[in-house]
């Protein structure tokens, strides 16, 4: 029997860089994780694949989808919906890869709530890790957008909570790499693997 | 201020490989990791160096010591006491080391009384019967020494919902890698830098 795989959530705030960092995760991937494609009722653009980049439907079947229980999660975006259908990511899983989304903060606690199991990760931005230095050397920067920052990062780190890992994205591959090394050890956490060393111990009393 | 090191507590059947898995884990160590010398009062054996291994003690001295609640855990096993000295671990600790203590189940359990924020890691063979091999193979003990330890690596695997990770020791080298992963992929856990995040904010505010 094939292990089910892992559902990674990968999130953050928005403009911390996402794709890029999943796009890093992609490239040297040696393991079993698979790109869940989204799908969406925006207009296809030049240059993109229908079912690679995503799929590109009409709001009628992006809604009906939705009514019938299949999206894992969805948000619409400046007019235009976004979702991760649900068939997809099960079979994959099912198959026994990890699958990995990459989706905004909303979608990620949506899923949250689907999928307690699942792997979290909050990707955050280096200024957030470095706002205490950045506001000491005020005199660049006027107290309203001072302010503004604190704002932000007060937001962010209310969301980080929601989540199970925190990878600040100061290098890419670095970033690439803890994401990485994170679905690794995910697979060796006791939850996920003690039925596993169970059935061994009841096939030796079997023997 | 410091941060505050992690305690890793590395454990597992007797005759698994702990120690030579924590030997790998530290020649390769790049990360602030320190191991944590445990006392015994079993004999010391050829190669082993007192302060390196092992504190070899005298039952007395290690009675005393556990008397005084200067001891983390302890446990007698196969007739000798094996135990982790309490100020040496906290001292490491407050001065931002990572802390990995390589002990019995037992001792394990009783760490986790203590510091249920502690992680975890137990070291597992690849099967029941690669152990009792392993244990033959070591030649130091007699046939009913080590049919009472088969006994007993059965009720430890049983013990493995205790832990946070389960790491398979196929091949050393590996097994050492899968370790130092788990030790940094805890650093970016939420729970563990979330506060942080959360103090950084207190102190822009007083500012």
């Amino acid at each position: 029997m094939v292990e089910r795989g892992l559902l990674i959530v990968f999130s953050g705030p928005s403009g911390v860089g996402k794709g890029t960092v999943r796009k890093a995760v992609f490239d040297h991937a040696d393991c079993k994780i698979r790109y869940s494609v989204s799908m969406t009722t925006r207009p296809q653009r030049p240059g993109e694949v229908d079912g690679k980049d995503y799929f590109f439907r009409s709001r009628e079947f992006f809604e009906d989808t939705v009514r019938n229980g299949q999206m894992l999660e969805y948000a619409e975006y400046v007019g235009n919906y976004y979702g991760t259908p649900l068939a997809s990511v099960n079979q994959l899983l099912d198959e026994g890869f990890d699958v990995m989304l990459e989706i905004e903060v909303q979608g990620a606690l949506q899923v949250k709530e689907k999928v307690p199991d699942g792997v979290f990760i909050f990707l955050t931005p280096p200024d957030l890790h470095e706002l205490r230095q950045r506001l000491q050397e005020r005199g660049t920067d006027d107290r309203k957008a001072i302010e503004g920052r604190m704002v932000k990062a007060r937001e962010e780190i209310h969301m980080m909570s929601a989540y199970d890992y925190v990878v600040v994205n100061d290098v890419v591959d670095l970033a690439a790499e803890r994401v990485k090394k994170i679905i690794e050890t995910e697979h060796y956490r006791v939850e996920r693997v003690i039925g596993k060393y169970e059935a061994m111990l009841d096939d030796l009393d079997k023997a």
